[in-house]
């Protein structure tokens, strides 16, 4: 068992996404109209940069708050681990094409905000997988009680389940569905998900630590 | 409480921010004159570089400082670190942005150096939430004197206030209100805040670790 | 002997360069055909991404392995490391040539495949390096029995050799090397080489650690 | 005194400095001539990235070995470190830009290998001063006797003022010029410059720590 590592790594991964997601404001530059209208027409730009990097910094969070919670590290969860963070680093890519195709017309808008749905599902499945691999016994500090496992799973599937209906509703309105990304985000920021249930009286949200 | 992992994803984000940085120095390169001439011509990038630089440097430190100090984290204070977060790292896109028309004529320059000045700003504003936030007694290991807040909180406000006149600045003379920022990064590495007053007996600037 | 900062820093490495490798994603953008065809076309980038991101994390997971095993650091060590890392580094080089060529005719696939899998070899006979060194009496906490050397070698020295087979191949068949390269990756994350080999008990694939 | 993160942030700047150096090795791609001539033609930056890579290695060695020796950690040595960091941040810009023009013609090999020269130096320089810092009697834990000072220093400025002549010889010859600093990473490697003279018997090469 050595979760420092682990978390190091994951810790890393994540701030390099999270900070590569600016690389998409970046402006044409001087040449290609007033820097105020180059501004003003990318605000999909903005509006998905803020989306994407709250939706990272709560998946951050929550991992922070599952994996200081194990007892065990075995190659099964360093594995989904690793399918978790596959998809963390491809939010940049997703956010870009998203916010490069929000504000144009066709249907190409429609594609953009299903990858970029596609890309959050499948970061959102990657934790879940973390989340089910530690509810076996004997795997974190504080175990959930069994007849709390589907409540737990509930509030996690229906964050995995919201970005499943986002590449669908993509399909009819692009900007609908990248609407629902951000109020999913706006609701986890005030009601996180709790990673491990029944650990609701430290203040930090986490478990007490028997080793500090 | 956890400050270890609200710590190494923070310096990861500072430090890919602060590396991002450079890739607003590299010239256009060959075929596009001389080596000497495209360096001279971009000195606006490497002034607003070392601006930045250390603009966010100081920010670590004083960062630092205060997290060594909280004995609690919460969810509140983790959503404030991902606000200030947000910002930290969209400074290489403002700098990038106010060095590309900084040299150059007409209403753009005021923009770009607008924009910077308000990245910083709510960098700023950020770590003022999270300074406000460990006042409340019992979250530091030393704790701010109740009288000694506003003394406290003008010297946080005054930095938070100089990006706003930046912000207003700009639109008079873009010139002028970019030196003001190198002016406030000059003035905070010599006469750093201190993060937590009443903390001047320890030659690292920080407050005595009864842990240590 | 300081372990911590050899993993920090080549936790980092790992970290940027596996994140560093969507960077290979990003679509032209509008203005270049469809949205969906740019994706469809562009198909050996994600396969790319997907068969790097497993190599690097399964050389970081046996990093992690190896490494927390040591209970000697010194110079040399610190060098193959860095030759180690020098390759790591290159991968999204490698990978984005790859994928880039992949596709086309005529002969720049096959020289594009043989970049990547030397990239490759290379990251391998840098590590093999590193777990030679280790296997010297005192060097680990659990020593590898001399007459499990051949044995650990064997394993880890197929490694290497099929990534120089792959270079070999890529001129035969460009996508059949590039295919092997999926393949060793799809092995390795089922049947992980261990980097320490008698540490099977262990629920980690790790040594016990005397220390924790 | 804090040297934890002081550590983690200066090791989470090179290791992203030392990973961007990588984006300089990237070919213009299909339709560019063949890959192999295109591959050839950038004979020089695969150079300058070997030589960059182990540059910054060494660099990150030293610093380690500098700041493990520590007891003492105030704000002179990080805005020094900070300092440091500038220069390293900026390394992967000289790299591109002495690449880029190594094997053109006339003057602006000249210009780029002086920049590089002056980025090396400049990194060399903060360095030293970190160093300089570090002899001030309490500072460290193992001190250097005061009769060591000058054949410390001496080694020290030797490797600065080398990167000096670089930026002269670049004038005169910028291929000799950049062959000497990687004559000068080849030294390193081979005969790293103690951080601590009288820190010869750990087999690290760094002091024993009390704390360990």
């Amino acid at each position: 068992m050595d979760r420092g590592r682990l978390e190091a790594f994951s810790d890393g991964v994540f701030a390099v996404a999270i900070t590569l997601l600016a690389l998409g404001l970046s402006v044409a530059g001087p040449g290609h109209g007033s820097l105020a209208h180059q501004l003003a027409s990318r605000w999909p730009a903005f509006v998905a940069y803020v989306v994407s990097f709250f939706t990272v910094g709560i998946i951050w969070v929550n991992h922070h708050a599952l994996v200081s919670n194990l007892v065990v590290v075995d190659r099964v969860l360093l594995f989904l681990n690793l399918v978790m963070l596959l998809f963390v680093v491809m939010v940049p890519f997703g956010t870009v094409t998203a916010a490069d195709y929000l504000a144009r017309g066709g249907f190409d808008p429609r594609v953009a905000v299903a990858v970029y749905g596609a890309v959050l599902a499948g970061m959102s499945a990657g934790f879940g997988a973390m989340f089910e691999w530690s509810l076996r016994e004997g795997r974190t500090k504080v175990p959930v009680p069994r007849d709390q496992w589907w409540a737990a799973r509930r509030r996690f599937v229906s964050g995995g389940l919201i970005y499943l209906a986002v590449i669908g509703l993509a399909f009819a309105s692009a900007p609908a569905a990248f609407a629902l990304t951000g109020t999913v985000a706006v609701y986890y920021v005030f009601e996180r998900t709790p990673a491990v249930p029944g650990s609701r009286t430290s203040p930090s949200g986490q478990e007490p630590d028997p080793d500090a």
